[in-house]
C-alpha cells in the first residue's frame, strides 16, 4: 500500500525479515514521565519477539519490565533518500523462566558490556508495523 | 564520566557536535497512548534545537505540536561494538513566525517527500544527553 505521504507500508512478514538483518535497534519507553530511547543490540525470536540482554539493576529494566514499549530499527540511506523503518510494539518483560533463560544463554543476544547480574528482556510482537521510503524531494 | 555500565556520558557540546554529523534521527513521542518513533532527516539550529520538515496535516504534527518529545540520533558500529547515541528532549512546536519560516525555507531541512502543505517543526533542546560506548563483551 502506498500512502499519500510517499511511504509504502510493509507487512508483518517483511518487517520481521528486515529486523533480522540488523544487529541494533532502539527501545522506546517512558522514564520519569519523559520519552526515552536507548540503542541496544538484540536478537529476534521465531515468534517475532525481540530479546535484549542487560543488567538486572539497570534503569532500563526498572522502566520497562511489565510495560508496553516500542522497539525500532531502521536502515536509511540519506544520500539516496531511501530506506526502511520497522517498529515492534508490545509488552516488555524480564525472562524469569529458567528453561527459557537457559535457551537464551545459548542462542540469545550477548550484552556489549560486561554485566554483573545480567537478564534477558523480551518485547512481545503484538503489533509490528513498518514503512519503506523511496527517495523524492520536497520543500514546504 | 565513565558509568559502571561501561558508557561514557557526553557533555552538551559533544552531543551537539555529534548530532551535526548525521542527517537522520528519530522523533520519539506518544500516539494513541502508545510509544511511537519515526526516523526523519533534520537540521540543527545554532541554539541546539532540532528542526524537521513535514506535512501540516501529518499524524506526526498532530501528535507532537506543543508536546515534550525526544529526538534521538546514533551511530553504532556493531562489528566494533562501539558508537554513540544522543537524545534531545524538549517541547516540539510548529514554526508559525513568518520571518522564522522564511529563514528555514532557505537554511532548514528539506522533506524527502513532496509535501502539499509543508511545515517546519522545532524541538527545543531543553535537555541534551549522550553516551559513548566503547566495545566489550558480556554474558548474563
Amino acid at each position: 500500500m502506498i500512502h499519500s505521504d510517499g511511504f509504502r507500508a510493509l507487512d508483518r512478514q517483511e518487517c520481521l525479515r528486515l529486523l533480522g538483518e540488523v544487529p541494533v535497534g532502539r527501545v522506546v519507553y517512558t522514564r520519569h514521565a519523559l520519552p526515552a530511547v536507548l540503542p541496544v543490540n538484540f536478537t529476534l525470536d521465531p515468534d517475532g519477539s525481540v530479546v535484549l540482554c542487560t543488567s538486572a539493576d539497570s534503569d532500563l529494566v526498572r522502566a520497562v519490565d511489565g510495560v508496553v514499549v516500542a522497539f525500532e530499527a531502521d536502515d536509511v540511506h540519506a544520500g539516496r533518500r531511501s530506506g526502511w523503518s520497522v517498529v515492534v510494539t508490545g509488552r516488555a518483560a524480564v525472562v524469569t523462566d529458567p528453561a527459557e533463560r537457559e535457551r537464551l544463554l545459548r542462542t540469545g543476544p550477548r550484552s556489549w558490556m560486561p554485566l554483573r547480574r545480567g537478564v534477558f528482556v523480551r518485547i512481545g510482537s503484538e503489533m509490528v508495523t513498518g514503512r519503506e521510503l523511496t527517495g523524492a524531494d520536497g520543500r514546504p
